[in-house]
C-alpha cells in the first residue's frame, strides 16, 4: 500500500525555526483504523531517526514488516479496531515527505544542502498541518521513541492543547554531549566519502554508500547494550572456527555490523541522515526554558506516561527521570515506567511485554478519564 | 632525542602466532635511568594503541610532552633516579619499530597489507628479544594500560619467569564484543577512504586522512566517560552564542572531536591502526585457556597490582575484577585498586594521584620483598 500524500502549496509555506521557510511541503503518511464520529480516538505516532510511516504493514522499500507491528494493529495493544492511528514521515526525511532529496522548485534539482535546517519543532509543525487537514482538533495520544520521543516532548511543550495524553519513550529533553559526538562521527563519515560530492550525489547519480554505511555501523553500536552484544555475538567467529589473521569479518559482530551498514544504504538517503541527526543535536528543551525544564510543561494538562529501559545507554533512565521530575514540578499528571531490560536503546522497537502492557493500560485509563 | 634502535637480522626472524614470520625486525625503544649492577631495577613499560616509546621526553613527531611524564621521571612515582625504564614501540607500530609502513625486503616497497597479522603475544616476543639484547634476565615490573595492559597480561601468562611483578591497568583478559565493534567501525572508515588504495597509499604518496580521522573520532568518544563529556563540553557552543543551522561544528564537542581526528592523522599510520586494533580484537586469554582464565596464570609467581577506573566504560571495572578473581583462583599474590574517577578510560594517561600512589607503593613493596 503506497503512502497517502498531502501537499501544501505556496499559500501554506512551512515557516522554520531557523527563520527560513519551505514550500511546497508534501507530507507522506499512513493511517490505520477508523476515526470515530466524535474524532476522539486518534493517536499520532512519531517515528525515530531512521523510521518511517510504515508502522504496521510491510515497508514497500525494504519489504520488511512494519517497525511497530507488534504494538500496533488489530487486537494489538494499540488496537486499530479501536483507535485511528496516524504516522507521517518527518520533514527532512526520505520516505515521501519533503526533504533534501526532494526537488527544489527554484532549481528543478534535488535540494541537497540548499534544504534549510529543520528542528524537532519544525517536524511537529508539519504534523499539526496534517492534523488540521484531517480536521482533528485533539489527539487521544501522541507516542514515539528516541527521536520520536523528542517529538512527543515537543508536542507537550508547543501544542499542549492538541493532545489528551503523551507517551515519550527512551528519550531525553536534550541531546547529550556524547550523543552529539556519535552523530557528528556519522556525519563526518558521510561527508568524508568523495561520492557524497558536497551533497550533490543525486545529481551525479552517485551515492556515498561507504560513508553512510560507516555512520550506520557506529550508530548501531549505540542502539544495543554491551550485555546484548555480549549475549548475541560475544567473541563468536563467523563461519569459521579460528581467526583468519586477516581483515575479513572474522567475528560475528563484525559481520552483523557490516550487514547493518550495507542494508541501511539501500533504504536511506545520506543527506536526510545529516539533517535528521542535526535536528536531534539541536533539541534542547532545558536551555529553551532558561534551565528550568518544568517551565516547558507549564501549560500541559495532558496525562503523560514516560517509559525508559534500564539497559539503554544512549538515552539512559536518568534522562527520563529528569523529565519526570520536571513534569512533577510543573504539576502534571505523570506515570513513569522504567523497564528492566538488557537489550539497550533498541528495546522500544522490540517485543517488550512490559512496554506493551504499560501503553495499553495507560491509553485505557486516559479514555476512561475522558480528559 | 631520537630513539635507540636495534635490528635483528635474518638469523633471528620473528616467528608469529599466525604461522608467518618477519625478518629483519627493527625495534625502536627508549630507556631512562641507569641499570644497576645486579640488573634488578628494570621496569618495562608497554604502550597503548596509539602510544609510543616517548614516555618521558617530548615526542619528536608531535613535539608534545611524553605520554606518561607525570608518572615516570626524576622524582616521579616511577623514579628514573632509582629505576631503569625501557619502552619499545610495538611490532606493527609506526614510530620506528617494524610495521606495515616499513620496507618489505622482498619488494623494496612498504609492506602495506603484505605485512603479516600480529598479535599481543607477538608484541611480547619482540620485547623479550629486546630484553635479551639488553642482557636483562628479569624485570622488576612490567606495566601498561589499555592495549599496554593486555601486553602486561600476556607477559604474565607467557613469560612469568621474566617478571618480578606486573601492573595491568584499565584492561581486560579479552576484547569484548562491543570493543571489537568499535574497532571494526574504525577499520571500515579507513578502508572506505579511496585514498587508502587497498593499503598502498604510501606508494602513491597519498594518505587516507579522512577515514583515519573518522576512526580516531569514534575511538575518542569511547576514551571519555559520558560524565566527562558532559562536564567538559556539555552542549556548549563553539565560538558562537546560538546555532548556525548548518553542518559547521556548532558544538564544542564537535570541534574537539574534529581536532582530535585531524591531529591524529599527522602522527599515525593508517595501516598500523588496522593491524594494532586487530591485535586487540584477537586477544583472548579466556578462550586460549579453555574458558578457565585462572589457568593463564598457573605458573605465575609474580606480585600483581590490577588497576581500574570506575568511569571507564571501554574496559570497565568488571573486566579487571574478572582478572583479579582468576589470579586469586590461581593462588597469585594480587592487589586490586579500583579508582573512583569520572574521567573515563583515558584516566590512566592523566594526573591521577590515586593511581600514582598505588604504583609507587606497590613497586616499593615488591622491592622490599625482593621476590
Amino acid at each position: 500500500m503506497p503512502s497517502k500524500v498531502i501537499t501544501f502549496g505556496p499559500s501554506q509555506p512551512l515557516q522554520l525555526e531557523s527563520g527560513k521557510s519551505i514550500s511546497p511541503v508534501t507530507i507522506a503518511y499512513q493511517t490505520y483504523g477508523t476515526l470515530n464520529a466524535k474524532k476522539s480516538n486518534a493517536i499520532f505516532i512519531c517515528h525515530a531517526l531512521t523510521g518511517d510511516q510504515y508502522v504496521v504493514e510491510d515497508n514497500p522499500t525494504t519489504n520488511k514488516p512494519g517497525w511497530w507491528k507488534n504494538l500496533v494493529g488489530e487486537g494489538k495493544p494499540i488496537d486499530t479496531n479501536k483507535y485511528f492511528i496516524i504516522c507521517s514521515n518527518v520533514i527532512g526525511g526520505c520516505m515521501g515527505t519533503t526533504g533534501p532529496s526532494s526537488i527544489n522548485p527554484k532549481t528543478n534539482k534535488p535540494y541537497a544542502l540548499d534544504f534549510p535546517m529543520i528542528t524537532i519543532n519544525d517536524m511537529i509543525k508539519t504534523q499539526i498541518m496534517l492534523l488540521d487537514y484531517l480536521e482533528i482538533d485533539k489527539v487521544l495520544s501522541v507516542i514515539g521513541g528516541s527521536m520520536g520521543g523528542m517529538q512527543v516532548l515537543e508536542w507537550m511543550t508547543s501544542y499542549p492543547n492538541r493532545i489528551q495524553s503523551a507517551i515519550p519513550i527512551a528519550t531525553s529533553a536534550y541531546h547529550s554531549s556524547q550523543n552529539i559526538a556519535f552523530n557528528e562521527v556519522g556525519r563526518q563519515a558521510i561527508m568524508a566519502d568523495p561520492e557524497w560530492h558536497e551533497g550533490l550525489y543525486l545529481d551525479k547519480k552517485k551515492r556515498p554508500a561507504k560513508g553512510l554505511s560507516v555512520a550506520r555501523m557506529t550508530a548501531h553500536i549505540t542502539y544495543l547494550s554491551e550485555v546484548a552484544l555480549e549475549e548475541k555475538f560475544g567473541r563468536n567467529f563467523q563461519d569459521r572456527l579460528s581467526p583468519t589473521f586477516t581483515f575479513d569479518a572474522d567475528f560475528q559482530v563484525e559481520s552483523y555490523l557490516r550487514h547493518q551498514g550495507s542494508n541501511f544504504v539501500d533504504r536511506f538517503d545520506a543527506n536526510s541522515y545529516l539533517y535528521l541527526t542535526r535536528s536531534m543535536d539541536y533539541f534542547d528543551l532545558i536551555t529553551e526554558n532558561n534551565g528550568v525544564l518544568a517551565n516547558a510543561f507549564k501549560d500541559l494538562k495532558s496525562h503523560v506516561c514516560i517509559i525508559s529501559f534500564t539497559g539503554d545507554w544512549l538515552f539512559p533512565t536518568s534522562e527520563s527521570r529528569r523529565i519526570v521530575h520536571a513534569l512533577n514540578a510543573s504539576g502534571a499528571n505523570v506515570s513513569f515506567v522504567d523497564i528492566e531490560s538488557n537489550k539497550g536503546h533498541d528495546a522500544f522497537l522490540l517485543d517488550e511485554p512490559n512496554m506493551f502492557n504499560a501503553i495499553e493500560g495507560f491509553l485505557k485509563a486516559v479514555e476512561s478519564k475522558n480528559c
